[in-house]
């Protein structure tokens, strides 16, 4: 099988480093010492029976975290991180995930519950390996990585060769000669990567094999960690033979199912191996690896990138190892693990040999030069054993004190990163924040998302075989497509709500500036509001709250919308405050208020500094990667000051309150108040109706209120509606300033899945 | 009650102009040679129960247009010209709308009969007209102006005058004050406008009272005209005395109801006279005016723009006629009736009189300098009759040998006007022709129609309490808004028609020039479009049909797309011709072939003869306002000819097919051709399934098929989709260059009232 040979003839280096990847993460849920805990897996994560990303793995508190197959591993990385941050802050508040392989506090046995899923099969199976093993070693964690090579790769290699005449059959021979390769140099990997040193002594049934003191490079990789009996051979040499012997183990009883086959590589694809015979191996799982608690999720991007290159380069050298040499790989491996970190390997110039070929491989297929710095950085390790993981960590216990004091810290240290900004998902901080909540509340409850496309807010979710569609947070089915056209459109909105018996300010438009002022009777000692029809940035309006009181500023006020649009609207002024109303189908959710950007003073700062110390509030910010935006002192801010009498050295007397906007758009540094208990009920069912008569399901309504404990009575001077919006920015009721959040995400999602429990 | 005072003092003299306008226009269908037609009311206008727009009145031949109530007469007479080219369009091909007030070619008394409609009691109603009044004169027609004063003056004024304490008082007496002057001066506007000077003697059961040759200005107004018997007096000095006496006259049975009543003035706003001393009189019809046979509506618009004038000066005045005064106009009508359409009027004097104060009151209210126009028209009338309609129609007549012939003339005339350019409404051409081709649909049918934002597109229909809201022709309440927003998106778009199992070509996109042109690799040999993620107008793209040979082939296609956009989609190209499939709900109603611009040779012509006669086609002009482009002979043609070997001035070989265009957008003088009948009908339900996969109810749907009378294989050799289209142009499948029109507008119809008969 002369794999490299056809890549470089044919120039594939592109799509040869093309694949599909995934991770499985396991990891103990511990309280802020390190101890493992005893409480059920959370109920805020659904039910396990089918959540895709959070499950348990052996025992009840043991998580499980699973990437979906991306295309990237950036990709599996960015998924990694929304999934550990959604984990992170929905654990119970005592609760912290152990960044360590190795259990630590550990609990008596008894107190060990297998994980309770609905499935008796799952828990029987556990209870069997109980048995077998013993509590305490399932108790060990570890990271699976799954790899695919581009299935396009695999057609255009077995075009291009003449060995097989069967595609499976030559599907079948690669993935195994990857897998008995990696089974030959996998103590490589184990050198490099692996970091369980240490345990507490609790862990062993017949005491610590460890002499005081005493560290390995992998005690998980070692006997005793958790492994097959010695017994158990299963023959990697050709597909046919690795299900015989498989099935042979299985149906003398010594493997309860072949899944209880624990290779440190695992084919992958069918439900049961006989299946490869006829579908073909579709990936391998690697299983070798231990928890780096090094890194916030386990794993660094640059090593998952090095076992990339390190799998491809077992396909890429001419030769296969036979069964003898993979069992040479894994006695080697079984020597490595018991090393000290801190100890250059036996091996060494085999390891050296290995990385020297592996930057030979990626010269020839193009690669991008981050690999080779990665693969270099590599290299030195093995001169070097200190810059091991397992080299550092036990520097890093000894600092600490013990493996459980220094995983305590850094669970704690990691559980407060999840936390800097809750408001959002580091991985998809590019997305909305209306969206980054959805897809929080989603990944937590198990719908199975894909982003269909990430600068278009656009997801798609899935539960069993019920599909929808997402934009924006809160776009989807559930609306009619005329309401958004209709909501788009000022005038329509208002002959649409008007027709419908809502109270509606009247405004007549324009689209000649000369017509408009010589309309000036119309509108003599009228409060109204002169707005050009389509911005939305409150650019080109003027207020006239007192009415028109002459011809002069009310042509003034025209000529400055019509410098904005060719239409301009002169519109009924409400007097009262504006109220936005987030509506979802039958009901009003939320209600916000939007304050001008203000500070209050205190009489010892001055607004420069009062503003300053209001700007350090965890929601301010840019406000696009913030829920708030921080005030800025600019020239209106400072001229709005001006009118107060103020400049922004003025010292504010104690609860003066200090305005720096007119307005009150959130983008301008205004803080949002939630008001939704305080709003008095006939609103908050006037805004569902017009909801309704826009053929919304999801609506936000601005009504004007002059007192919002009054109820509604049916004329202008009661309420007034200004508009219906039909993307109403969840972000801003569910990370308001001041009052209550509403996680009306979760609302969405009750709307889209109502059968989900 | 001092209207004028009240209007200068306060500068009310715009909202004086401003008001609601309504016409009814009766007309009699005639044969090609102004005969009055024996033919049932057509089908094709839907049902007369409630058909707003297009009714009958009296006899089933004699149609009754009416507009819906406007703020603008410019608007009145847009709809009055889109209700006309409907009718026109919609009759038989042998019948006309006849122009002249008084019917000729009358049918045997037998053969007329009295409009079918559903309802026995209005059949009932005219059966007792027929025995009262006779069949003829009730074949005679007219126009009614319905006109209401703006409610923002009638309030404004209640609150600046001190002689009435009620609201309704004061309303109901500005209302009889116009309607008393009316009647006291309706002769002015008689002697302007009356036409109907003549009219057959078969008309009259006991001979013509017209010598042989006598003309008058308006039999219709004179005794010999539809009118009640003189003894019939109803007072209008108060609504009370109205209410009592037009009650008295029906509790005798001398009228069978109060609407047996015509006065050329009616009180309108209730079911019952009674009603008006409670809910006021809303607004008055004036019934006196002949069909203008010289316009082709049978009014001008001047003209009704000086009736409102006319009206308004009527309470403008300060005087209010008494009882004794109406009758005096009453008299002085018949009296001008009667004169000679070409000798000048007995009261000239006191007309010159009433216009010249006319006139000074548009000057008190700041009138359009076009309104001084029209008053000063009308001045220079009463010294030269035969500048009046009636003057003028008299030498009309004679120059045509009849009333009949003249009518007969402008009858055909008319309606080959209506034809001109029969896919589009003169009134609304500045909407899309999709959006006019719905409205021709919905005013024919009787659907009431209000546009809610022109420049949008935005109609509202209703049909009893069923409203649906269209934009665009076919964007409705039946769409899920998620539905446009995945297809305004490529990339998702390809994801969610791909999840679905549909053939969509695999793309790849890049953000980077660099990384898309390291691909190549991937591409080698393949045969793929590189183009902008987001372009519309074909911009920055390239094809390869034939797969990508070269690296830096390549490099150029890619740099010319990210010109353009900055993410390009490398895309798998598909061999065959592209079909536009016209989705609606559960059926491909329409299926178009879009062919580049072309041109045939004859042997004779040159390309530039050609194109100028291909040009010449009806459907062809600028592309906005026809359904069809006339083809350019620009750069871009000339250099598509000169890969031809050929230049504008070549005479190409009989059949020899020119292109000058590669792409073929109808925009670029593309032809359309009709393949509905032609395409298998595998494909028809391919395309309903991807427009159920996005969730559309309305799509348009472009697939490319090598074969369309092979049946669809599951493979992209077969057939593969490359678009699908939320807002697809229904225009082009409506008038195709070639093949059968599809009217898909009345699909939608269906769909939105699916109980419309």
């Amino acid at each position: 099988m002369k794999i490299q040979h056809i890549i470089h003839e044919n120039q594939l280096g592109l799509l040869f480093q093309q694949g599909s990847f995934g991770l499985e993460k396991e990891s103990q849920r511990v309280t802020a010492d390190g101890a493992i805990v005893t409480t059920p897996h959370p109920a805020v994560f659904g039910n396990r029976r089918y959540h895709p990303y959070i499950q348990t793995d052996f025992a009840e508190s043991q998580l499980e975290l699973i990437t979906p197959p991306t295309k990237k591993l950036e990709d599996t990385f960015r998924w990694l991180s929304v999934i550990h941050e959604v984990v992170q802050r929905s654990l119970p508040e005592e609760e912290y995930i152990f960044p360590l392989s190795m259990p630590a506090g550990l609990p008596a046995e008894e107190q060990i519950r297998v994980a309770q899923l609905d499935n008796p099969e799952d828990v029987a199976y556990r209870e069997y390996l109980v048995k077998i093993y013993g509590k305490n070693k399932q108790m060990v964690s570890g990271i699976h990585y799954n790899f695919q090579l581009s299935p396009d790769l695999i057609t255009r290699l077995f075009r291009l060769q003449n060995e097989y005449q069967s595609a499976v059959d030559f599907q079948n021979d690669l993935y195994l000669k990857m897998a008995k390769n990696f089974l030959r140099y996998q103590w490589i990997l184990l050198y490099l990567l692996a970091a369980t040193p240490t345990v507490e002594s609790a862990y062993f049934k017949d005491g610590s094999p460890l002499a005081k003191g005493q560290f390995v490079r992998s005690l998980r990789s070692s006997q005793y960690g958790y492994v097959n009996d010695p017994e158990i051979n299963v023959s990697f040499d050709s597909v046919e033979k690795y299900v015989e012997s498989l099935e042979h183990w299985v149906s003398t009883g010594k493997l309860i199912a072949e899944k209880e086959f624990y290779s440190n590589v695992r084919l992958r694809g069918a439900k049961k191996a006989r299946e490869f015979l006829t579908t073909g191996i579709q990936y391998l799982e690697f299983r070798l690896f231990d928890l780096n608690p090094f890194e916030i999720y386990g794993i660094s991007l640059k090593d998952a990138k090095f076992i990339h290159v390190f799998a491809l380069f077992m396909i890429w050298m001419d030769h296969t190892a036979d069964q003898e040499e993979v069992e040479l790989g894994k006695a080697r491996l079984a020597e490595v693990a018991f090393e000290h970190p801190l100890e250059k390997t036996a091996y060494a110039v085999e390891g050296e040999l290995v990385l020297l070929e592996l930057l030979s491989m990626l010269e020839q297929i193009g690669a991008e030069p981050e690999l080779f710095e990665i693969v270099k950085e590599k290299l030195t390790q093995f001169t070097d054993p200190s810059k091991t993981v397992a080299g550092r960590l036990v520097r890093a216990i000894e600092q600490a004190g013990s493996d459980q004091q220094l995983g305590a810290q850094l669970a704690q240290q990691y559980k407060a990163q999840a936390f800097e900004r809750f408001y959002a998902l580091s991985a998809f901080d590019n997305m909305e924040l209306s969206t980054q909540a959805l897809l929080f509340d989603v990944i937590q409850k198990g719908i199975h998302t894909e982003i269909l496309d990430e600068n278009d807010q656009f997801l798609c979710l899935k539960y069993g075989d019920h599909i929808e569609y997402v934009k924006n947070g809160n776009m989807t089915s559930h609306d009619s497509y005329i309401s958004p056209l209709i909501m788009e459109n000022k005038v329509v909105t208002k002959k649409v709500l008007q027709k419908a018996g809502f109270n509606v300010p009247q405004s007549v438009e324009f689209t000649s500036l000369e017509k408009a002022v010589a309309s000036y009777a119309l509108f003599e000692n009228r409060a109204v509001v002169i707005k050009p029809k389509s911005t939305n940035y409150g650019l080109g309006i003027t207020i006239f709250q007192q009415g028109v009181q002459n011809r002069e500023d009310f042509a003034k006020a025209l000529e400055i919308a019509f410098r904005e649009d060719k239409e301009v609207m002169v519109e009924d002024y409400l007097v009262g405050t504006e109220y936005r109303f987030f509506v979802l189908g039958d009901e009003t959710l939320a209600v916000l208020l939007r304050v001008p950007a203000n500070v209050v003073g205190d009489s010892v700062h001055s607004v420069a500094e009062l503003v300053a110390m209001k700007n350090d509030h965890p929601l301010r910010g840019d406000g696009s990667r913030t829920p708030l935006k921080k005030i800025a002192l600019g020239e209106i801010e400072q001229l709005q000051l001006k009118e107060q009498g103020l400049t922004i050295d003025s010292i504010p007397a104690k609860d003066q309150l200090v305005q720096l906007r007119a307005n009150s758009n959130i983008s301008t540094g205004g803080d949002s108040i939630d008001m939704t208990d305080e709003m008095h009920e006939s609103y908050k069912q006037l805004a569902v109706g017009i909801t309704k008569a826009m053929g919304a399901a999801v609506c936000g309504v601005d009504l004007i209120i002059p007192d919002l404990k009054q109820p509604a009575t049916p004329n202008l001077t009661s309420w007034g509606v200004i508009e219906a919006n039909f993307n109403p920015m969840m972000m801003m009721h569910i990370f308001p300033y001041a009052g209550k959040s509403r996680r009306l995400t979760q609302n969405v999602i009750k709307m889209l899945f109502p059968e989900l429990e």
